[in-house]
């Protein structure tokens, strides 16, 4: 088996992948606590979310966050988190522009990425039309553009992700390209959550090539889907989730906004993930009973930094 | 004198360059009319400006407008547009990025238009920067790109002109590029505010390879300045204009957003041209008093559509 990782690659529960220790332990905490990351994916897509999530970091329970650089608002970020020297803050590796009138283009010049603009001159809505569109080496300039554009507006990254799970999709040699950047920069790479909730299913030749016994996996990463939102509501879906929230490393992707005019033309439309959804989400993250919850269930908030420094 | 442009353009009170018949009777009417177009710039700019111009050009006495299309939002005036088969809107030809925290990249691919690329990978902040670092060359490859894209979201673009009146500062290829491209799409070309306003004042070797004698030159272009903002206040500035708006053609420039959050943050800094600057536009030009000073000043609204047709 090809060794193309010796760092990290976090991965949702393929209990196949044995450990001798759990990552809690590995980590330095026992294998009963309950650790979670509370990261709100998505900031710099639009003002409203820049400036929600980070009223939700400084005055709410989210603790960690990563941002989409091809987005118009991505440079705000920069000036927003002056005052955060401790920030923990990934990128939010994005292939795709998902809205109907809210538009984005790669960060790298688009001649040298053509497959991954559509025929409008932005990037692709689905993953699907990228997996189908662009060569594993325009990706790969992508996502290193998208890198080096955050640590020229000041961000230290702690992390890779990958919005809409795009990476996972279709092509292994974008995942392999995905965990050499990690490494390259010297922070962790996230599996993202469309695995998980079984939106995407990443196609089974995607970890074929990769050492994965030496690859560091998350033992869960939970969010609200669309089914959680219409039949539960948020308040209760979360409330749920941190009154059972199993022992070992979770990943609580939440998606924080204002339901504002911006956030409602953006996601147009758009019948989850909209804006509603994003300012339900900023009212739980930012409210007492989310801070309650955390207490009253013994919950150790860590960060990608920390999983970052003790792994590494 | 080489001949460049048998076409239209249209500058602002030369009266060195004579006309035989005025404007006003080239296009059917008396030299004693009072003729204005009422022109909304930016839109494109931010989902603000669009619903904010389109609502005052239903419900207000704007009749003109023109689109910024490297903005993320150009794309949802495509869709706004769609129930307005008449609507006078030209391309508001776009070569900087001004605003602070809110960001945008030519729509030509980044690396066949370096010198329109600041060191932050967007477009420059100011005129100045752009006429020394973008080539006659590339600047005529994005103005066609921005032609080109707008065509693309259902636009029939009836005009042209140009933000912050950039083509017409440096390099006097640029305004060459700029008839010549006005010609090839059968289109009028404007000559921006800012050399009314004295703010950028035209290098002298803009005209001088021009057949002057041919071109159409608007009588007067009207906006309102910094000056007028903070000693009237718009209502009284439009109010004293168009109670004593002279005979001819006038282009009349404003810019039309609501002060919400999203153009706050637009326009972060900027103690004019701002959020409120704009919603005061907004007020005024869809306010009763608007139409009452249109008709009892015997004010002919008229469109760039109008000059197109009948000066082809």
């Amino acid at each position: 088996m090809k060794k193309l990782s010796t760092f990290l690659l976090m991965i949702f529960s393929i209990s196949s992948y044995a450990q001798e220790k759990t990552l809690a332990e590995k980590l330095g905490y026992s294998k009963e606590d309950r650790l979670l990351i509370i990261h709100a994916d998505d900031i710099g897509m639009a003002h409203s979310e820049n400036i929600a999530t980070i009223d939700a970091i400084k005055n709410g329970v989210v603790n960690s966050t990563s941002i989409m650089m091809p987005c118009a608002w991505s440079t705000e970020v920069g000036e927003l988190i002056k005052d955060m020297p401790g920030l923990d803050i990934g990128v939010h590796i994005t292939l795709t522009n998902e809205w109907h009138t809210y538009k984005y283009a790669p960060i790298a010049s688009k001649s040298e990425v053509p497959g991954l603009v559509g025929p409008d001159g932005f990037m692709y809505k689905d993953c699907a039309s990228v997996a189908q569109n662009a060569s594993p080496e325009e990706v790969e300039k992508e996502m290193r553009a998208q890198i080096e554009a955050a640590i020229k507006i000041g961000i230290k990254p702690t992390h890779l992700d990958s919005h809409m799970g795009c990476v996972f999709y279709g092509r292994p040699e974008y995942v392999a390209s995905y965990i050499k950047l990690a490494e390259e920069y010297g922070i962790p790479a996230m599996l993202n959550q469309q695995i998980v909730d079984g939106v995407i299913k990443p196609n089974p030749e995607l970890f074929k090539d990769l050492d994965v016994d030496n690859l560091i996996l998350i033992d869960e990463t939970a969010i609200a889907s669309p089914q959680s939102y219409d039949t539960m509501g948020m308040e209760n879906f979360y409330t749920e989730l941190l009154n059972n929230l199993k022992p070992g490393v979770t990943v609580l992707l939440n998606h924080i906004a204002f339901n504002d005019a911006e956030m409602q033309a953006i996601t147009t439309r758009f019948t989850h993930w909209h804006a509603k959804w994003r300012q339900d989400d900023y009212d739980f993250f930012t409210s007492q009973k989310a801070r309650n919850l955390i207490t009253a269930n013994n919950i150790k908030l860590i960060t990608w930094e920390e999983i970052g420094k003790k792994l590494k």
